[in-house]
């Protein structure tokens, strides 16, 4: 329930708010040096501590910092341990088990969620489906949990690079805006706001050879929207022409000079050797202090004042880069 | 690979055009009397031998048949034949083997594809992943294959219904056409003018209780989107607010008034109890009379006359809402 | 529950006096010819129609036909029909789904079954489980289901063979009798007597590189003894020094000349390039006339007459051989 | 790889001498206080800090510490440190991580494993396999990795106990004697004499219900087998009649009084409601005094002084009853 793969399989564990976070990566081949610095950085992109680079076609500067992103998010270095399956940073071929401890746990902040459901998060089928609950913070349910995928992720992004394969996400529209020269001054006028927005993140998968995917349902588009669906927050995945295509004719389509944008990459769910191109949607997080109501757990409604000001994401879209990176690349080298 | 769910699963076999296509459905219960009149209702419905009712919400009238559907769809009965698992219609709770068998192959039709990649199909991931495929009609990623995740799904259908939960989808937008009342007249035209065109499915699952779905990897709309990727031409996923919402504000989601509309009905993974609603879309085939272009397999480029007049689907869209009502099922049984 | 394997898979369906067993085959590469000769030996091997060869170890003559084994075996000539997957006789690379049809499916001769239990056989268990079965000799409990095994695992043996890998079983004990010589007089007087008895199957795995099978849980030795214990009426599975190495001290094991002997082939849960050796032991079958109770379902025991003379197996240990054979193979080659 | 199960599953992580052993274990229900003491006594037994008790019929003193048991077991305090899934010494229903630190790790011990392979361990296939391993005192080969097992495994019998199912093995056999009251004698002598011995271990299962188990591959025996033949040392798995059975003639095994006995309380893969009876049969450990041939990481072979006096087990089978009883209720409470 809480691993995704099988021949390269991850399984995350961790509440928000307990002691840690971490996950057992299972398939690594021995004899690869892991690149630490990476997973720091990738980790840091997840946290908003740096913001998507230029290069990346992501224009908002480092001002960004301490106006979309939480400031928990800010704080936390997010300390990878290393428990098994590395010796002297080189991989052993055996799991690799890993945690990062939770340093800002400060579980009085939501005594008030033991007797409250939030709107938009998962408060409430937690508690009806488990019949107990980790409140802090979204327990289980919290988007921190995400970090675990990061760092597994981005293990397996190295091993993909071996390969020339390379995962590059960005972000591609702030709400209705889908110019990135604006998405800076956006998004802060929304955090100003004490609001939050959506957003959509695209990503591209170069150098991946032809054959990657299976026919009928393990087709590496059902693969890829199974782990994307999977993250919080995410509304709807689509794949080269998506639903903007619903209204092409077929005499367009496949007469078209620009195929690859049309077809995403992907024939048949197998991957034909051109750039497989998908999106993912993001819903504007829950997590707002205009988000007033909420339910007290007798089914009463209630009103209450919500976060300490600044303490919510204004576009969760802009950390879900990282995360989406991260789970593409668990997939494709989980089908390869 | 060819196998769909642990609990309940699904595995689907055959090519179009070799002896038979058919599945085995592994983890329904003993002592369930099948519905035979039911699987024949979805089989017709996918191979567009019925127009969707107008009850579903879906206008176009029987005219349809023999404007935008194929004539092997309408002349094959897709006759099951029940191998396994079931004594005297009741089913055993050991595997249940079933096969149509293929009445209209005539391969000499397809002879010229030995040597061709049609665009917009799998034909060439196929050759290269496999170094050799059976070229009569697609083959195994032919659309008929959908024919055995039809009576599976339908078996699943019923087994949900005893519980009351109910899966309809219908057709919601034809190209940029919403007005079901114009479907009808808006395909008839596309297949007159031997072109096609795209559609999006929207279904909705009703009596479903809180709590299914598990949090992180096997949230309840990560499954459901891999099992619709999965259907042949399907090139997105989205449910409740979807790509639409990325411009709405948190203020405005959270406060709204028809909150299932946005939330989908699932919270964290799990469904909440509301209806799910989610949303498909489909490409134009790209078996058209307009799609000129192909490939010789030594990659030179060519032009044929691809297929004899009206032998193609101007909108598969209309036939993948029983696919899609399917393949949810089988989704959700497998979840439950 | 009926599928072995993920990357070589095999799913298995049907009754014993249903219409058809078969099963689906997965994971089978592109471009190989299915040599149906060696299918057909192999199903002829499991029916008891040839007797192991002499070249085998195993010295029983043609004679034993039709005193060991019963008529239904001999009579029934177990027709392959290949559904899918197969093209000219050349795999596809897509799932294989093939049938027997049931021929010499008498229910009548087991009307009485529908209100008793035999002892002995899974009869009141299914019946218990799923609060329904198919009695008409044992349905799916049944032997026959053996025979789908076979024919998968002869192709896995095919994949194998070009590898340099050969499996070879052979019966190495009936009953307390230790010399293959003496085995055909031994079982035709078991089978005279009325009576049956139990034997033990020995098989070796040659040509096996160094490093099939997973450390921890998923070790060679465990894949085997899941697949062996499988097998109807095996009680016993052991490799290497086994359960009579009990009584060695480690200064003689490890010291031995004999070491693969001792080890078996395997260290660690990974083959070790030396040929891997199993043993498996199989109870006397149930179905003898000598055992004559049973009860009847309401709890009450009876005697009754149990089957017309000859038809029963009286040492299944000979007809296990071409099993054991055919999941070894299955196992190893989804290992590799 | 590293994980056994699918509904209830557990995840095993850690090198013996590396930072920390440990699992994730999934599919525990919410709301359940954790007897921590149990496991704590559990992995006292596994460690041979305590001797199995005289009510299992296992008669050998508390004498036995120090005398068949390695110090390293006896001075390591195993402390379980608990990372998620787990709030307040309660169950939350998300995946429980756990970890026991290395505390006596002593590299150095280890340094000559660099260049050497020891007999009857799994030092050569894991290098050949890997190409590189953590020559520390076995690695992730080690059987110090149980005790995550039987942490595990522990949780689990307390969620057995709860629906009345008790799991309880015994040594049965050391060497060639059968007497429990010679045992401990017996394993002494051994252990002075500087070398190592086998052991049968029984395992009964009461309490379990009928229909655990499925038919066909899934069999409650067959899952038994793969986890009992992943333990370290084991050589063989047997239920009911066993290999002893192999002399037993059909009419004198169903005409038994003893009927349980000889089913082991499973009839066709599915338990019957009496207790389930299985044995296995561990090897004597290759790491004893007398064992001082190895080899040379380039094939030569060589002498060397193995092991400071009494570091090493006598007979691994006394430890191993504790994980027996983890592993199978693993396995049962996954089935269930």
């Amino acid at each position: 329930m809480n691993t995704l793969g099988e021949k390269f399989s991850f399984t995350s564990f961790g509440e928000s708010h307990g002691k840690a976070i971490g996950g057992v990566l299972d398939g690594v081949p021995a004899g690869v040096r892991i690149d630490m610095d990476r997973i720091r950085e990738a980790l840091d992109k997840r946290a908003g501590r740096v913001a998507p680079s230029l290069e990346d076609g992501c224009a908002y500067s480092l001002e960004l910092k301490g106006k979309g992103i939480s400031p928990r998010a800010l704080r936390e270095g997010d300390e990878v341990e290393w428990l098994s399956g590395v010796m002297d940073g080189v991989t052993l071929g055996t799991p690799i088990a890993f945690i990062i401890r939770n340093k800002d746990a400060r579980p009085e902040d939501y005594e008030w969620l033991k007797y409250s459901y939030r709107i938009g998060h998962a408060d409430r089928t937690y508690q009806e489906k488990y019949g107990i609950r980790d409140h802090r913070g979204g327990g289980r349910a919290s988007a921190r949990e995400t970090a675990s995928r990061v760092v597994a992720g981005t293990v397996a992004q190295q091993l993909l690079a071996e390969k020339g394969i390379e995962i590059r996400a960005k972000l591609m529209q702030v709400g209705e805006e889908k110019n990135p020269e604006r998405f800076d001054e956006y998004i802060a006028a929304i955090q100003r706001d004490g609001d939050s927005i959506g957003g959509i993140v695209e990503c591209v998968i170069t150098g991946l050879p032809v054959g990657v995917g299976e026919p009928i349902f393990d087709k590496l588009q059902s693969h890829l929207a199974f782990a994307m669906m999977s993250i919080n927050g995410c509304k709807g995945f689509e794949y080269g022409s998506g639903f903007e295509g619903v209204g092409l004719k077929g005499s367009e389509m496949y007469l078209s000079e620009n195929h690859t944008l049309i077809s995403g990459g992907i024939a048949g769910g197998i991957s034909d050797g051109t750039p497989v191109v998908f999106r993912c949607v993001f819903k504007p997080t829950a997590s707002n202090r205009k988000t007033l109501e909420t339910m007290f757990q007798g089914s009463k409604v209630s009103e209450f004042q919500s976060f300490k000001a600044g303490r919510h994401d204004a576009c969760i879209a802009v950390r879900a880069v990282a995360v989406v990176e991260a789970m593409a690349a668990l997939v494709v080298r989980n089908l390869m």
